[in-house]
């Protein structure tokens, strides 16, 4: 048997910045692995192939050190050096691997998929408007933080949120929200859906029961879905959340009563007190989604259910709206009982958030420029909120609520009829609202649009391609 | 019945950034909460009230205004406001809340808690020295990306991880890793043990058999047991991994062939074809662990599990080891048929890395600079370990094997015995190694030692204090 021709199989480049013996190592290797080089397969001398190659004979003889150690080359004196291949059985078949389990198939749902018309587009619900994130300022303390020294944090330390974070937040929750907290209750995670998922993984079984609000936050949705749990409906009136309708023997009790997402209603005090009545009677846990509260234009200074409840209420934040969904930090403040098992659960889970941005939160929050921003935005947002209520109000087949705060409202469809074709009309003009359906069980219909990136000249075209759809387009039923 | 005295309710401070009326109205707001305003109650007219309390009428109105809309104040004409709360059943009871599931104590589950002696230590496993991470061109970074405008990506877009990074991890692994994979395939999470924690929990069942190697990476283990798992053992040997152990009902194989961990063995390359043979002929998954495989000193040219077999691998790495733990940036390579169900579950999560640190990292892995500080670091690690190798060689009872990489090696005690009373003579003394036993079932005990900050004088004070801890503390049994 002749030795093969290692021109046909390794054609190393000094240019390149692998060393060329690895280059040489690692292209016979590939041919080993794909049958081009077989088992028994002889290979001509370092010397012969160091001549065919015009390479120094060091290369190829490191080459070959590094096949022999890997046992696919055996080298012996006054023979040629021959291929001892571990021969791979069959070769993969495409499309297949390893299948997702019962329980997996829960956690890859995407009820996110069915909610949009389009993957972009604007006036999307729950996006902020970038063009308000305070660039200089975050840029700043982002160098800051990187530039410092951190010791155990920088490391493993406090995956449940480094201190002066929690410091600040227990402050501004205090000051903003009237809810007092030591900081050792709160949790930072990388947002409230991370959140939601991690309370619903560790205080429920498969086949428990939650309720939450319908219509209601798809994220929420997603995680119980994950968590395999029997979701009740709870319908949502002009005083928000019928509390009345909680099954007793639900477990978690999901509700957003200062702003309703998504349809902007605020929670009456005697539902709130009657709603902590209740979990407390059923150890239940409430689930208090407060997103946005910091901008809300009215009624900022209810306080939360979590400052009449603590041992009830899982206080849920996040710093998505006020500054930008990608820096990937919220927080909760959770019941004593709940500190340490969601802390050791955060760690199992990998759910921690980045340090430098946790520290250029600290820096913001803690300082003035932070209320000067939040003013900023809210001003913004409540404007575009009006206009957009106001330019929606008119149209006939259409319920609009003009909001509290919020970064969208819920435009519903009265009588309900089939949104797809007027999520289709939208989206062609490059609008991405959501569909109301699916957020509810109950028959709802209509649109949640995004007012954070509404200018003037995108309300009116929005509005008018509205009315056109809606016009055209038969009701259901 | 008396008007009741406001000025033992309230007392507003007008330095407080928080408005009077606000304050007047949360003061009342409590003090019916707290039932020291019963139902019923009269509160003085607005005008008594502002008199005695020293404040306009105007503020007085606006608070009462505040607790009407509130529902808990009825003001009527020519009558005495009479406070109409609503009743609170039971005191909270302390210590009490909302239970865990049977679910949530294995999330819960903490098997840190039992693996070291103290909670602060230098030569802790897994951390890297912090002195090394590039601070300087990090913060320059940093500060770029905060200043940026990100659009799509700013919001709720690439959840997966920004394509900026997935193309450069895919260049990096392509020139380093051996590993040619689409930057499709590529998923950002925020750790290895996020990731370890995806894959579980997606691809099995309670109850399903996984295999992990004997000893092994402890947050695997809580990945396994936080998804009920049945973790079967895989021995260790000289040549890694026992691949004729693995069991064939096994869903999952982990393994972390180029540096086993904690022993440091490298998996020979007949194995690593017997294990993906394996894994497709029973359609399991292997989770490659190639922690720290930028910078092995040795065998870095061996090309991964994942580049033999891309249908039956998922490839883990982390930002961790070569940069900073607190980044939270991990990557997956995975089989093509489990991107989308993955990226949805990771969503659902909430296992999202921050924007401007993963941009930080396109940057610096894309330079020139990410090379020269593998360099720089790989020689500190290098030296440090072997120094500490040599320092512990001679001690009697202890069996150290050279490291190939990594940031820790393992003592193993020969004949075995107990750690705890050698942990606490090191705990006193300011280290924190790991507990071997706390790695395996299978009986080893030993200590898993950092040595990325070991410097000259710790090691050979830890030398000491271990040779004398040996000496004085008898061996099992």
């Amino acid at each position: 048997m002749q030795p093969v021709q290692l021109s046909n199989l390794t054609n190393p480049d000094p240019a390149l910045a692998e060393p060329m013996p690895v280059q040489i190592y690692r292209d016979l290797l590939s041919a080993i692995h794909e049958g081009r080089l077989a088992d028994g397969a002889r290979l001509p001398s370092s010397r012969a192939a160091a001549q065919a190659l015009g390479l120094s004979r060091t290369t190829l003889n490191t080459a070959y050190d590094l096949l022999r150690a890997e046992g696919v080359l055996t080298v012996r004196q006054g023979a040629a050096p021959r291929v001892t291949a571990p021969q791979m059985q069959a070769a993969p078949e495409p499309g297949r691997g390893p299948p997702l389990s019962t329980r997996g198939q829960g956690f890859a749902h995407n009820p996110r998929s069915a909610s949009y018309a389009t993957a972009q587009g604007v006036m999307t619900p729950g996006v902020p408007d970038e063009t308000l994130f305070p660039r200089d300022e975050w840029a700043v303390a982002l160098r800051r933080a990187g530039r410092a020294m951190h010791g155990d944090v920088a490391a493993y330390g406090e995956p449940h949120g480094i201190a002066a974070l929690r410091k600040v937040l227990a402050e501004r929750l205090a000051a903003d929200r009237g809810l007092r907290a030591d900081p050792g209750r709160i949790i930072i995670t990388t947002s409230t859906q991370a959140s939601v998922s991690l309370l619903a993984l560790t205080l429920t079984d498969p086949g428990d029961v939650t309720a939450m609000e319908d219509p209601g936050y798809l994220g929420a949705r997603a995680a119980f879905t994950m968590a395999a749990l029997n979701i009740r409906p709870l319908p949502v009136d002009a005083e928000g959340v019928r509390v009345d309708t909680v099954p007793p023997e639900a477990r978690l009790i999901y509700v957003s009563p200062s702003n309703q997402y998504p349809l902007g209603v605020r929670l009456s005090l005697h539902r709130r007190m009657e709603l902590i009545e209740r979990a407390r009677a059923q150890r239940a846990l409430i689930l208090e989604d407060d997103y946005g509260s910091e901008f809300l234009w009215r009624g900022r200074e209810i306080a939360t259910l979590a400052a009449h409840g603590p041992g009830e209420v899982a206080y849920l934040g996040s710093a998505a709206k006020v500054l930008m969904p990608s820096l990937r930090i919220g927080w909760m403040v959770v019941p004593d009982n709940l500190v340490d098992p969601l802390r050791a659960a955060q760690r199992n889970l990998g759910i921690t958030a980045n340090l430098h941005a946790q520290l250029a939160l600290s820096d913001f929050m803690g300082s003035g420029r932070y209320r000067t921003h939040l003013r900023r935005i809210a001003r913004a947002y409540e404007a575009r909120g009006q206009a957009l209520t106001k330019a929606l109000e008119g149209l006939p087949g259409l319920t609009v609520r003009a909001p509290d705060g919020g970064v969208q409202l819920a435009a519903v469809f009265d009588p309900p009829r089939d949104e797809l074709p007027v999520m289709q009309a939208l989206a062609v003009k490059g609008f991405r609202p959501a569909r109301l359906s699916t957020m509810s069980e109950t028959g709802l219909t209509g649109l949640v649009i995004g007012f954070a990136d509404a200018t003037p000249a995108r309300i009116s075209r929005f509005r008018d391609v509205l009315a056109d759809a809606l016009a055209q387009i038969k009701t259901a039923g």
